[in-house]
């Protein structure tokens, strides 16, 4: 990776998220959960599986994407099942519909067998203009 | 703090977050912008953002809960309006409405005079039994 | 049916919306497409497909409820992904997550294989006081 | 109006649904509650107020595009806040944030003073090849 880009992701190594899959319109996100995680309640802070998603939202569109063409999100929606304390948090999502210039995704969240949240999204596609 | 308090914002620590004002059902969050707060593209990760409004969110509703009382994110959904790349950011919320047991709030997102999302949210409020 | 809810279902008979399954946590409704649909774009009016996704997903979470309690929508979000303009509607929707107070629920609206839009909601679980 | 448009408008008609006010990012759509817009529980059926919302983001968007562009919802979130038995619904709604293509807006549903529900939403512009 470039100086910008490995500085760019420093956000996701401060967090320990990682990408685990990519590919195909789908990506996918895991996070150990750590002390550092947590809310004032003792369980993960869902800001952070919320950007787990964002992340995974993107990679998953990403993957679908032209040279030259990048993403940003319009707006993403998360409704929380169930709350986390330990394990190992992975954020899956998929691209569900993509037009020249808007797509649409949905994510799920999980620790193991327990899902925690799912999520639906809109993108932007941006082409670079001469494209 | 107790000793659990101080580990339970050490999030809000590492990501520099802070609680700027809490009364009367309105809260604000503030976040210096930096470069750890980056996504790939060189602007503030939108999941940030997110987790500013998530405890501005809980900290206006917590403002006017009763001794004993908590309350936990049901969901929220945010929408991006402009990205941001340096300054303060400022995450404000407020209490639309609030039930027995369930409360809706919005929230806006700015850098100056420059709003950079906006969010709704509703939120559970628990009662320890008991009370 | 009784007088009361006959007149209550007095809607669904205007926009000719009907309920096709229920049962196990799951609903869908279903709407053939006629003109009184259309919004002013010539396409099926997205208000419709969401009425139907909340009568699919009241549906669904009335499946699970015990006698005497009832449900109300805390909120839903619709996604759109395509237009219609013929052919049946249906919308279906699940439970993904139900606690004591509280559901969240899924839907998927669809002309055949063309999916039209998806939906994620939160309601509300009323048990009558002295139940 | 052409033919076409009012053929359009017949569901605004069957509903009892109403333009109040457009002009300036603004927009405002009415309805009397009548027992045909009753949900089975007796109340105002949710996916009414949407539709009312629906009609005046469109509005307000509207007032606000270049002959000859059109837009189209990608997405809305409703929560709900209160339930409506009798009076006149007002759902107003406004333009927060316009850029080339993608608009986001907000809106307020009430009868008189009581707000019964929030909304926020995105929508696409499209303008005609060749404009």
């Amino acid at each position: 990776m470039t100086e910008s880009a490995t500085r760019h992701f420093e956000l996701a190594r401060i967090l320990d998220m990682r990408p685990l899959t990519i590919g195909d319109g789908r990506c996918a996100w895991g996070m150990p959960i750590k002390s550092l995680h947590m809310n004032p309640y003792g369980v993960v802070h869902g800001g952070l599986l919320y950007t787990l998603v964002d992340y995974a939202m993107g990679g998953a569109l990403t993957s679908t994407l032209e040279t030259g063409q990048r993403c940003t999100t319009l707006e993403i929606k998360m409704n929380y099942l169930a709350p986390a304390r330990e394990g190992d948090v992975r954020a899956e999502a998929w691209v569900v519909s993509k037009g020249g210039r808007v797509a649409v995704l949905q994510a799920s969240v999980a620790v193991g067998e327990t899902q925690l949240a799912i999520a639906t999204g809109t993108f932007y596609v941006m082409t670079p203009s001469g494209a």
